[in-house]
């Protein structure tokens, strides 16, 4: 794996060897460092520009803290690659992303310095603070240190972390690693307001300057001064405490400049005598090091595998997302009353020609999934249809929201559900398959599951327009599987070929596997009818009529099995009297860890290899 | 309903009929709107403590705003009292919170003049402002206000909303009812800062007054002053963008006294010539008017009936809330791992005496259930032992919590999961019929759901010390049912009696009325065997495979069907090859609407009575 050799990193196993090195060398490790996460992520994939973004930050991090007694926990975790080179996983960093491979997240598991799990975002002062508590009550010693980035700012969660552990004891800090956007670029208040407080380098100090000047301009007269300078003084408050970090209880410092690792190392060394919890604000540069990263850091953000030298990726094929994006460009050039919610995912859901195209009815709330849903639903009460595209493993933060602010009061609004079943890489944090259980026992929501683009089409027209209440429609990561010529599409479900043996139910893209298998299982003699739904909930009762005709049932499901739409199905045979054999296969009470979404349906027997032999074997 | 005659109220209909009325007229208007208000909430139970806060402030937004098309969005709801009087129902206050009466909330379909349904706390300012730019991209006019509690503001929704919507357009309002306390009283920073604030009357004179003194001491030199009072100045700056309100993007009025009207009108009328987005400050007295709930506004907050000269409630019942503390307190005095969360319902989930004893081990987060999860884990990961005690509805906002900070590292917390099951007269907004289905689909969770107090009781020791992950005991409103004297408790399913004619299986309090029944029902010449679910998930293969014996099953269960426990009993019952009936009487894709709790289990079929019927009819 570990086939170049590095002056300085070769070096470093650990921590401490960190703590032989001088600054200047520090310096050329950092560049040997961003060198290998460039060569990496080229080729498995991953998070580019956050990383390189995070270089000098989480070398000064390891130089001045003592880790892992001082606890760092990163907020999204994407960023961590630096900090995974730093803490002896260096030479497996070429599995990053792969089966049985190194997390492209933190995971406890993997590691002692990892503090905490992540992949969703605005988590890490909550559980930092958690952290810290837990040792305060413990009596034991140890920093807890959260990374949070300037879009996980934006999340609510972040900001009730912020509220509860302001005033936190003196071994908390927060470092907010501004990189002055979010995946896509921010655009609420927190985003201006920290534009506001980053042009003012030398914060501390100008606050001073202020100060020097009242106190050495004698002819200001003392009363006027007194006044000014009393700690009461409203002009004082004002002065003193400056920031909305500082309304919220922590001491701030910064702007630090994020790759200036001397200025980084004084800024943390400082902070560790604060006698409180502090907030060290650095500025970095999402990208940094790689040209067409730096250029241009979304489409680094989270990429598949890529050429260094062009940048351009290895391949690239139309997926769901952008087919989404150019229907939904569709219906509102038609419609005015459509409305785009993203949150703070307007490219990887593919709203970036409909964000340009219709500013005004496009709406980047942040990654604040659940504003998005409680704004969309404000909107339906006044007739607009709102349609928030959504990651379905994000869509988990909108649980009450979906079920108190849109079903209790029947509002319409359309869930574009994007990355639903498995997603692959990212594993465990990312995978789509949770969206059907949880939205399954909801009323008013009825849910759509395309396996193609035209499905695709089709089901988001009959959200818009043929649905009343909640509509989702959800859609897996990628492109189209495989297609026999002679399915025909329906909105509701389609029955594909007449075998009398046993009839295979299934929805999404697993429909495809349940089509080769077919084919297969024909070969050997066992002749099935395949029967695919399309609209999941409701089930339609003639789609489980039909099934109860059959002798064997077998159900397939790209998600968790309890509450999904397998068992409900099962439940409803019985009303067509069905005494014959079912059986499910689906997600069993687990959580699918990282691989290619390949391997991890194989694993699955959720393929068409899956497929065929649940068949045979039975 | 009607039977006191008020000299002004009786001649209100519409909020226009408040505008014929001077100053003078409606301060003796606002007494008698207090004096309805006690005396209904005395008789139906009720929010009696923050509709007594608001009285002047709803007076006076009816005064100066032109509702129904100027739209007002309450938080919570639970303050919207007065606005129901003032807005055509006062005559029906009398069916307030009883079956097929006045919701206790606000209702789009009970009135043009109810912008958004509500319930759960901090959604108003998303809801609102997602109304605001409907009515904008749609060119209508109006103009929408959001009232928000302190508590609420400490919930990350409203972090994303504010967000979200600052420097929104001039016709978006947020008035921050800043009540110095949330339901319970608030510790988190937010609460500090609005202390800090709040002792600055006349704000806007004080900035006024500083900038006077800058530009009349002439001594000071035009250099310096220049400098000083340059708009790019820090000083300037830091004068003039002085709360986190400004900094979030609006501009700030406040405080007002909220129970000075005239005061109120003028701020809401100046506020309404502002061209951007304002947030309005007004102190509000929890409880004003009624000595009793001034004194101790928490115990008047949400309140059954009581004598309103005594202040004393009518009746009163040792419920499972008190009993979950005893038990908590027990356990934590011989376990210092033990430490408890609540989100800003201390009292209301029994913790009072634990916080008093354990000071250092209980938290009040706020109104923060995505925050208190998560710091859950963060303790968890430090070998606490945290116990989240939450009310089921409110639970679920922390989904992607548990799913993603708790369950998918395995950790090990405890959720005591308070009003599980239907609560009756709050309605649809609060009935706990979600968190088994929400729970059920979630890796790594045991779930335990006990009837009785000892049950209660050992369902906790086993949560703490048996479970590994997370642990959830779900216990119902009030307190412990009907108990056959022969029946003996089991942590994991009971066995209670033994008919041979049918099987009733069922979980929770359901038991009591299974009981019941089963005792008329032998009378009637069939005799069953109720079988107990005490943990529900995972389901006992032991107690499917007692089912499985009987011809006839009847399931029965306190909660949504599709992701519950019936469903799944049913499809485990395959596993025994059961061929026999089965039939689920549970909640049907459907809001469980407001009445008392007997009303709606009787409605749902799930009383006594329910089970009787279901088991003779077939």
């Amino acid at each position: 794996m570990n086939n170049s050799s590095y002056e300085y990193l070769d070096r470093i196993n650990s921590p401490s060897d960190l703590k032989k090195l001088s600054v200047d060398e520090l310096e050329i490790l950092c560049s040997e460092i961003r060198d290998k996460l460039i060569k990496t992520v080229s080729k498995n994939g991953g998070h580019l520009s956050p990383n390189l973004g995070t270089v000098e930050l989480t070398v000064a991090m390891h130089y001045v803290y003592d880790t892992p007694n001082d606890k760092i926990v990163w907020d999204v975790g994407h960023q961590a690659y630096t900090h995974k080179i730093l803490t002896g996983r260096k030479d497996k960093l070429g599995t990053i992303r792969t089966k049985g491979g190194l997390s492209g997240f933190p995971k406890r598991k993997e590691s002692e310095y990892d503090a905490f799990n992540v992949g969703h975002s605005s988590t890490s002062i909550s559980a930092a603070y958690g952290i810290a508590k837990a040792r305060e009550i413990k009596g034991e010693s140890g920093r807890t240190i959260a990374v949070i980035g300037d879009g996980a700012l934006t999340g609510g969660l972040a900001f009730e972390g912020l509220n509860n552990a302001g005033r936190a004891n003196r071994n908390f800090t927060v470092i907010l690693n501004d990189n002055k956007m979010s995946i896509s670029r921010n655009v609420g208040s927190i985003a201006r307001y920290l534009t506001h407080i980053r042009i003012r380098p030398g914060y501390i100090k100008i606050k001073k300057a202020v100060e020097k000047v009242l106190i050495h301009t004698p002819v200001i007269g003392n009363p006027i001064r007194k006044r000014l300078l009393d700690s009461k003084s409203r002009l004082r408050v004002s002065v003193y405490r400056n920031t909305i970090f500082e309304d919220l209880g922590f001491v701030y410092y910064g702007p630090v400049d994020g790759h200036n690792l001397q200025k980084l190392i004084d800024a943390l060394n400082a902070s560790k005598n604060v006698n409180q919890g502090v907030l060290i604000h650095v500025i970095t540069t999402k990208g940094k090091g790689y040209q067409y990263a730096e250029n241009d850091p979304k489409s680094f953000h989270g990429i598949s595998s890529f050429d260094i030298d062009s940048g351009e990726p290895i391949s690239s094929k139309k997926g769901f997302s952008a087919q989404f994006g150019e229907v939904l460009c569709n219906i509102a050039e038609k419609d005015a009353r459509i409305c785009a919610i993203s949150a703070a995912m307007k490219i990887g859901t593919g709203l970036l020609e409909f964000s340009r195209k219709y500013k005004d009815r496009f709406f980047d709330v942040g990654i604040a999934e659940e504003h998005a849903v409680t704004f969309a639903a404000g909107m339906a009460t006044e007739d607009m249809i709102p349609i928030f595209a959504v990651y379905s493993s994000f869509l988990q933060r909108s649980y009450d929201q979906i079920i108190h602010d849109a079903a209790a009061q029947d509002l319409h609004i359309v869930l574009a559900i994007d990355r639903a079943g498995i997603v692959g890489e990212d594993g465990e944090t990312h995978q789509g398959v949770f969206d059907v259980p949880m939205l399954n026992n909801i009323p008013n929501v009825t849910i759509y599951s395309p396996c193609y683009f035209d499905e695709l089409r089709s089901s988001l027209y009959s959200a818009i327009y043929k649905t009343d209440g909640i509509a989702a429609v959800r859609y897996p990561r990628g492109g189209e599987p495989y297609r026999p010529s002679d399915y025909e599409t329906n909105d509701v479900y389609s029955v594909y070929g007449s075998g009398k043996d046993a009839a295979v139910v299934t929805y999404g893209r697993i429909f495809a596997h349940a089509a080769q298998a077919k084919e297969i299982l024909k070969e050997k003699g066992i002749d099935i009818t395949v029967i695919k739904l399309n609209r999941i909930r409701p089930i339609s009762e003639a789609a489980v009529e039909k099934a109860s005709g059959f002798k064997k049932v077998y159900f397939f499901e790209e998600g968790i099995e309890t509450g999904g739409v397998g068992e409900l199905f099962y439940y409803m045979l019985r009303d067509f009297n069905f005494k014959g054999d079912f059986e499910l296969t689906g997600i069993k009470d687990k959580f699918v860890p990282q691989s290619t979404v390949d391997e991890a349906l194989a694993e699955l027997n959720l393929d068409c290899c899956g497929i065929v032999n649940k068949l045979t074997w039975n």
